[in-house]
């Protein structure tokens, strides 16, 4: 794989785990990743009512592509779904491993990932792989969702009768206890949530519909009203699947032009886990309307390119 | 000196040198600091006019103090101020020399490197120096302007009949053709212009004097109106000596504020040379309304970070 400026590319991997509740396991798990030279742990987040947990780690693509199976072969052996229990629909024990381009990396790259990281996962650990998203084989399982339609308990019966529901990679039976791993490329992902002076669901709810792509919309957009009964607020939140194509403060410019025509103001916003600095910079230079700001523009950065390239 | 997160600390080092015309002694220069293992160039500008050129450049503690004194020793062998002429006045061939904290440094750390520096100029090189700002020995030598007045020519003069003119180490007499070099010790700057949608240099001044420190106006910003001839438009220009006291989305806004009290738009704006990540990441903060928005939630920060601890 060519670096686009000189440097090895950088993948992150943002595996989905069936299990929320139990820390030990959840440590364990992180810890089959961050054993491996290079794979580096940057966020690590678990929900007990979903009973799962999501960990995402970043490195050059040998170590990224290692961890992954790794943590596949922890969760499989960890983790049983004929007993696992949680509001959160899954397929496998390692549930959704896609893989994203950072710096240098480009999403064409992510894809021969995921096929390379899915032929190991299957022959190596004896596991069932689907491909979705940009690393789907087949136009029906683009979206994670048709993918997993059915779950565990639905599509460990249907694989035996229904040829088209076998996995992309081994099967057809899928792993009794450890499903099957659905693994995809895409790009990064900005999970991004606003919160409203207001207690009115139907405010929140309202704006959502209006910025969603699927009702029309901001493209590349994913949007909900949400209430936050603790505080007596409500949120829109958000996942911003393309933030080059539709920025983060543009997100939020509508969204506080939406509340305001309810007569709303914005609390505060919050984004959960990591976000790309290229989003930072540009809405940087939005603001500040700066025709050329870039990366190169910061001490810090220019003080990293300058020390690798002397690496 | 001690890291206050495990890492070496990092400072910049911002030489003024009393030459911006000749660019084959510019390079040389700027060959003197870059040879130094460790100490990274950052930024270069020349001004024909000012017949002056700032280098900025970053590294450890050791790599920024021989860079300094070797770009001393370059610029005295390669600058004679008896022929030198150019608007901007200056007192030595390197004529400024300030230490400023990066990152895990603070200013206090400065004051050392700064009378290092100075020290080695004069034993080493013969030059005698003067300090200023935060490594100023004298309270009235703290503002460059009293340190720099007479310039030169003057100073060479006032030296040898007034002993309150004499250098802080060294001298008293200045060198012959390299003068004296002004070390010292500052925060990190931000030169910061604003350009506004009208030819009206009247309001470009106006603005200036209302947010400038020196008149009342917010805190550690210098500002003055200049007319853009080639565009036909006028500018808000500034120096922001700490943008953590009065951050760049401050003036930003202010600037707006008072510009369309005069009925006027701002058409962009423009950072001169380098800023410092913490000011991008302090506005992001505040545009979205995030409460607690660090560098740790960038991607690349957080890689950054942990290959750092692993290496």
């Amino acid at each position: 794989m060519e670096s686009r400026r000189g440097l090895s590319p950088i993948f992150e991997c943002v595996p989905n785990f069936s299990e929320g509740r139990d820390l030990e396991i959840v440590v364990a798990l992180e810890k089959s990743i961050s054993a491996v030279p290079g794979a580096l742990v940057l966020h690590r987040t678990s929900d007990s009512d979903h009973n799962r947990s999501v960990i995402t780690f970043a490195g050059s693509e040998d170590a990224v592509v290692e961890a992954a199976v790794r943590a596949a072969a922890a969760a499989r052996d960890l983790i049983d779904l004929t007993v696992q229990r949680g509001v959160h629909p899954r397929l496998g024990a390692l549930d959704v491993l896609p893989f994203v381009p950072l710096e240098g990396a480009v999403l064409a790259d992510c894809v021969v990932l995921a096929h390379r990281a899915g032929e190991r996962i299957w022959s190596e650990l004896g596991i069932p792989v689907y491909y979705y998203q940009a690393a789907a084989l087949r136009p029906d399982r683009t979206r994670l969702e048709d993918v997993r339609r059915g779950q565990f308990e639905g599509l460990r019966e249907q694989v035996l009768s229904d040829v088209s529901k076998a996995p992309d990679v081994g099967g057809p039976a899928l792993h009794p206890t450890a499903g099957a791993v659905i693994v995809g490329a895409r790009k990064i992902l900005i999970a991004y949530n606003i919160t409203l002076k207001t207690s009115d669901l139907a405010i929140a709810n309202a704006i959502a519909r209006a910025i969603r792509a699927s009702s029309g919309g901001m493209q590349e957009v994913k949007a909900l009203g949400l209430p936050l009964e603790s505080r007596g607020l409500v949120q829109v939140s958000m996942n911003l699947t393309d933030f080059e194509q539709t920025p983060i403060h543009v997100v939020f410019g509508e969204v506080a032009r939406l509340a305001a025509l309810h007569g709303v103001e914005i609390e505060e916003s919050e984004v959960i886990g990591l976000l790309p600095r290229r989003a930072v910079n540009m809405a940087f230079a939005h603001w500040l309307k700066l025709p050329s700001f870039e990366a190169g523009n910061v001490i810090e950065t220019r003080l990293e390119q300058l020390s690798r390239s002397r690496t």
